[in-house]
């Protein structure tokens, strides 16, 4: 890199962390050259390339702005959720969300839907026509408990990635991640114990513990760090908290990484506390990264973390297949596995190792990666473009959702009824806690195809949310005027 | 039919209810012709084609006896169970019996598998290779919550055989009937609830009310009739019995169809009572007679019923492919089933719906039924010949499964064991008990081919048994003496 280059760099990284926000003046040419040790005429080239790159515009006579719009919005800041046992609510809304599934002319922005379309899957079509040509009558009777062995040495093969060493009889197949993680709660809580999550969580797990009447406590969660150690520990003296279920890997919805460093801490949290950790990598192998990050469970040495994932996000929800690598609570595991569900789908496993086996995955995987990010990068600027400023945004380091927070008192439920005329729908951010939080959050997929329609419905989405916002600030003045 | 074939017919029905034992002494030909008005060439000419059949021999100068070994072993009597909330337990026991299912040199006459071979099964597998063909990206991706709408109405419009007046919106798609009986109930009941349960009853079920932390009560349960009702409301009466969970029809392990004045009678005594009933429908198809049974769900008016079923027993366990029809639970078996596995996998849904559609699902079950009738009738004979005597045998109705109760204190725990090194096994009794009763008796799949392997399987159970019964007979000695 020249001179000038590694200074436009290093501005780009300013504005994007949001050092210079939108709309600000950037420093005179003049300073800048004082302060980088660099001549006049670098600075200039270095802000020629930003502004050719939209990232700054000159205005006649008081020298560069960041670009309206164009400075990358910031972080969300760390959540603060009530710190206590909660009852978990929001049922209603969640079901809402999944049945907008059935009505195919609602753009989905809300959904946790992969890419399906690739032709990275043929081959996985083609294994699926062969094994049905074959007409192998096993295929259509129950598999073991446990699962296919063929797949679970794929499964045991492609955890080396994360770091993890397994083999095939340390994992149980379940019928997707949602399995894996119901049945690893069941494993190491009773009805009335206390888990830890992050806030924002997965709705699914939410509804999961709600379901086996387990109280949550919400631990705060940075959007760049993951789960608040802090806080976490604070939790850990003041209750009884039996596990703790974490997305460290991308996760549902923030997007972060957990850094290696914090991975580390918590599981010796956890082992301080002697709590379970269930692991939820189910977007894991979607790090734009590469190789992957390690999991968890690639540090765990006294088997007190259960690693739940899928096929899911990378190949294809609708055939069903998960797994957990239990550790020590393996045969707890294989018996609430049996009370769920009895054994998992033989001819879908089947498929799946068969896909792996071939040597499709890692391909495919690779695609994914690339196409996803390319949607994120496309879906980032119409957020910049068509959204109001005041807004923070997630930065995913993979999978395909972004986070948005909006201003208080925002809401998004109330959003995404005016959205339905427009055939439109987003997660709104309540679903993902226990306790109606994040109302003025919402969630979008890139999966989808970013083309026409997805940027209309973002002009849309776009509109709506400064409409509401407005609305919001006229709400605000008469409830402070009547108090 | 001729006087003597009307005759012959009696007789034998006479013999096959155990009113005439094996060995004993027949009728003279004089006192039955003077008996029916019948001449005694009549007589003569029934006892001949009875004799013919095996089912008597003439004893020179003595007349004719029922043969040996060839009379109808009678029905297992009403069972006992402690009736009383018990905790669950056998799961070891069960695991073994599922275990074995990876051992393919083992004759599995313990398991439930059906027989999957058939050439009627031969469209599904055209189905789903054309489906893999068509590469359709919605197949890939999640199905709704409540399943693919083409299957719900196929199976709707199944259910009018029972009886039911179903829309697709009144089914809920399930991973098999495992999970449909695992969200009913969890949908109707907490924790430390108490259910009552027909005694035997499937393990499956026994475990999935373990794994939710509910209590039984076993009741009383006839091999011919069901499940007592006067045990039933007995137990209403002493304690808050909030559902009871029967399979009335073809119920496993015992083989009965309840009779339907008793089905009216049982769902009375849940509405007197306020009860759920979930009904098990898995192997209510499989009925020897035809037009099948009716369901107690097709008496329901308030919505009490939730009839749990699957493909599983008729067509190919290996889809996990089920459904309940939850009345009016719904709504929380649908919250119920999103925590346990989200969605069904909509391939093998979209194959199911596809069979069915082109009417390829009746003529496969006039098959089955055939073929399972047949191999029945082999398997009685095998079990009177091979078998001692003073043993019962229930007398299923449809399915391929066989109870057999031996007399006391016979171990079928540890006949199973010995029976390890035949590479055979069977489903010990006490696997159908919340209490670990009936160790005295076995389960025997008749859906495997009843071919010379069986026969020989068939020869050295019997022979073990015979073994077993005669230790038990000296084991019991010193504990006579020493009492
Ligand atoms: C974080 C997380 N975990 C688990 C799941 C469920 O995965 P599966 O479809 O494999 O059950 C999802 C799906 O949305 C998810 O986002
Ligand atoms: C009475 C009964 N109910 C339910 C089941 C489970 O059926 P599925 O394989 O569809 O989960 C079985 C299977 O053995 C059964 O015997």
């Amino acid at each position: 890199m020249t001179r000038y280059q590694t200074l436009a760099a290093l501005l780009a990284r300013r504005i994007e962390q949001g050092l210079y926000r939108s709309g600000e003046r950037l420093p005179s040419v003049r300073i800048l050259s004082a302060e980088h040790g660099v001549s006049i005429s670098t600075v200039q080239q270095a802000y020629h390339l930003l502004e050719e790159k939209q990232m700054i515009t000159p205005q006649p006579r008081s020298g560069y702005f960041v670009s309206l719009h164009k400075a990358t919005p910031p972080l969300p800041a760390m959540t603060r959720p009530a710190q206590r046992p909660v009852e978990i609510t929001q049922w209603d809304a969640v079901l809402d969300l999944l049945n907008s599934r059935q009505e195919e002319d609602i753009l989905q922005m809300g959904s946790g839907m992969p890419d399906v379309t690739q032709p990275t899957l043929k081959p996985l079509w083609k294994i699926m026509a062969r094994l049905a040509q074959k007409q192998d009558p096993r295929l259509l009777n129950y598999d073991t408990l446990q699962g296919l062995p063929a797949l679970r040495e794929q499964v045991a093969r492609l955890a080396i990635d994360s770091g993890c060493q397994l083999s095939a009889d340390d994992i149980v197949i379940t019928t997707g991640c949602h399995e894996a993680l119901s049945v690893s709660v069941r494993a190491v809580c009773q009805p009335g114990d206390i888990i830890a999550v992050e806030s924002p969580a997965f709705h699914g797990t939410l509804q999961t513990l709600r379901g086996f009447g387990i109280r949550v406590i919400e631990i705060p969660t940075d959007s760049a760090t993951g789960i608040s150690l802090e806080a976490l520990e604070l939790a850990f003296e003041q209750w009884p908290v039996k596990a703790i279920i974490v997305v460290p890997n991308i996760n549902n919805p923030l997007g972060f990484i957990m850094p290696e460093h914090r991975k580390k801490a918590l599981l010796s949290l956890a082992q301080r506390y002697d709590a379970a950790i269930i692991e939820d990598d189910v977007y894991g192998e979607l790090t734009w990264e590469y190789p992957r990050p390690r999991s968890l469970k690639s540090w765990d040495l006294d088997g007190r973390v259960l690693l739940c994932s899928s096929i899911s996000k990378t190949l294809a929800p609708g055939l069903r297949v998960g797994w957990v690598a239990p550790g020590r609570y393996r045969d707890r595991v294989i018996h609430m596995k049996y009370i769920a569900t009895g054994s998992t789908a033989t001819q879908t496993q089947m498929a799946v190792a068969e896909f792996i086996r071939q040597g499709h995955y890692l391909p495919h995987l690779r695609r994914m990666r690339q196409i996803y990010q390319r949607n994120y990068e496309t879906l980032n600027c119409w957020v910049r473009h068509y959204f109001p400023c005041g807004i923070c945004v997630s930065r995913p380091a993979g999978g395909f959702l972004m986070w948005i927070e909006l201003p208080e008192p925002f809401d998004a439920v109330r959003l995404n009824r005016t959205l339905s005329e427009s055939r439109l729908q987003v997660a709104v951010g309540s679903l993902f806690s226990a306790s109606g939080k994040y109302r003025n959050c919402l969630r979008l997929n890139f999966a989808l195809p970013m083309d026409h329609r997805a940027e209309q419905a973002l002009a849309v989405l776009g509109a709506a949310v400064e409409h509401a916002m407005a609305a919001c600030a006229v709400d605000a003045l008469p409830a402070l005027s009547t108090e």
